[in-house]
């Protein structure tokens, strides 16, 4: 493999995934990774652009910078592309009225819609909502429609807590799509749009940028589809079997966000 | 489209599915489609050798036996092909310890199976019972083993009761197969095996048989991908699509099981 020197030449940007590469998420809000408080400092410091891009669509936007502020992160709303506003926004520009399966800490990015009479369904990650009952009402709008519409928050396949792997969205995602016969629109990693929107905002072109994250499809394969380089964390939902994935290979593997950010400010915009 | 007397001509064993063809279920044991009792009846006093073929998952064989003769219905344990005592073989012959995500009511056909330090999971339609926590309790199981196997009863997408339609177990299946990255094994209709064990028990030969059903893809696709006829019902889970289905179609369509009975005395084995 090329020097960490060439694999790194011309970064001007920097997206970091939250969930696994900042802290640890759980029910009692978590704790930060080792090192990774201060490597966010470190890179805001340097002449990098950074931008946090996250899956999460439990919390608001604003719930999610707030718990890591308190965990003593240098991060503000602007700064954080997330899938909830995104689709906000969707279902606004396209006159859609979703029914929501969703976590009532997320619920309030869908204040400004029109939820009556639904004509599309939103599915993010709802944990302990995906009840029966819950996912049979969703899959219930959905066959009334004509054109079902389905938005996905995110595609994952699951993530890591204290406690555990985790079922995402994506499962949910797959169990509506099969019992309705119909795919899903994701807004979210890995879709293109979404990785797209997160460059725009930072002012960076894709060549320039590089993604950290936790995900080996997600955030790896996703972000190099887009023409970004990535680096896949040993943290989060790591497993050592990610570095032999048959499909995706990362630009580089490292033990945390802490190493990642020692090579990019050693490497990086050379 | 052929005569009737051409579409029946030699048929000699017929294979009934039970739910939305027999009776649509419910919560409080549902109630007998018309004409159906007594279609069943006349049939087994005829020539034709008669067995139900069912992917019926929620309740051990003897209970499901039980509602349908309280139903009026003329059925025995010993004519059902079920997919859960079906998989209990399965995983006695081949040395296997279940997770078990299914509901109580079927839980007594694995009474005679290992389930301790479990090496597999297997799901059947749970109902209420596939809560999230339960899910994702299986999902850990499949995530922890080196060679996850997950065998699913039936792979439906839905199915209706009295109150709407239910999302079926394969639904559930595609979620863990996704988090997973597996493909799961399928005990139950539209599986090649289960057909010809039905077939088998009967006593008759693919090309003597014929299935009446209410979903086009388990029942009248699986059925024919086996070599036999099959007729889709107008109840239970049809749907006025399924006529014009891209990849399925039946060898007829019939209102209802009486309708069904009435052509196969008229037309079959001449």
């Amino acid at each position: 493999m090329a020097s960490w020197g060439e694999r790194l030449a011309g970064v001007r940007g920097v997206l970091l995934d939250i969930s696994g590469v900042l802290y640890d998420g759980s029910e009692d809000g978590g704790m930060p990774i080792p090192g990774s408080v201060e490597a966010v400092a470190r890179l805001k410091q340097s002449q990098l652009k950074v931008r946090f891009c996250t899956n999460e669509s439990q919390k608001s936007r604003g719930d999610l910078v707030e718990l890591l502020r308190r965990h003593g992160f240098d991060i503000s709303e602007s700064e954080v592309t997330a899938p909830a506003p995104a689709a906000s926004l969707i279902l606004k520009e396209r006159g859609l009225r979703p029914h929501l399966l969703v976590q009532d800490g997320v619920r309030s990015e869908f204040d400004p819609i029109d939820t009556s009479n639904p004509n599309c369904v939103v599915i993010a990650d709802a944990g302990e909502s995906f009840s029966y009952q819950n996912m049979n009402k969703a899959f219930r709008v959905l066959m009334e429609l004509e054109s079902p519409v389905l938005i996905s928050l995110g595609k994952g396949r699951y993530y890591k807590e204290n406690s555990g792997l985790m079922l995402d969205v994506g499962a949910y995602m797959k169990a509506l799509e099969y019992a309705c016969g119909i795919e899903a629109e994701v807004v979210g990693k890995p879709s293109p749009e979404y990785f797209q929107s997160a460059l725009k905002e930072m002012g960076v072109e894709a060549h320039e940028a590089i993604m950290i994250g936790d995900d080996i499809v997600g955030d790896i394969g996703g972000a190099q589809r887009c023409g970004m380089r990535a680096l896949q964390v040993r943290t989060g939902k790591f497993r050592p079997s990610d570095e032999r994935h048959p499909d995706v290979k990362a630009d580089g593997y490292v033990d945390n966000l802490a190493e990642a950010v020692d090579l990019l400010l050693q490497h990086a915009d050379k």
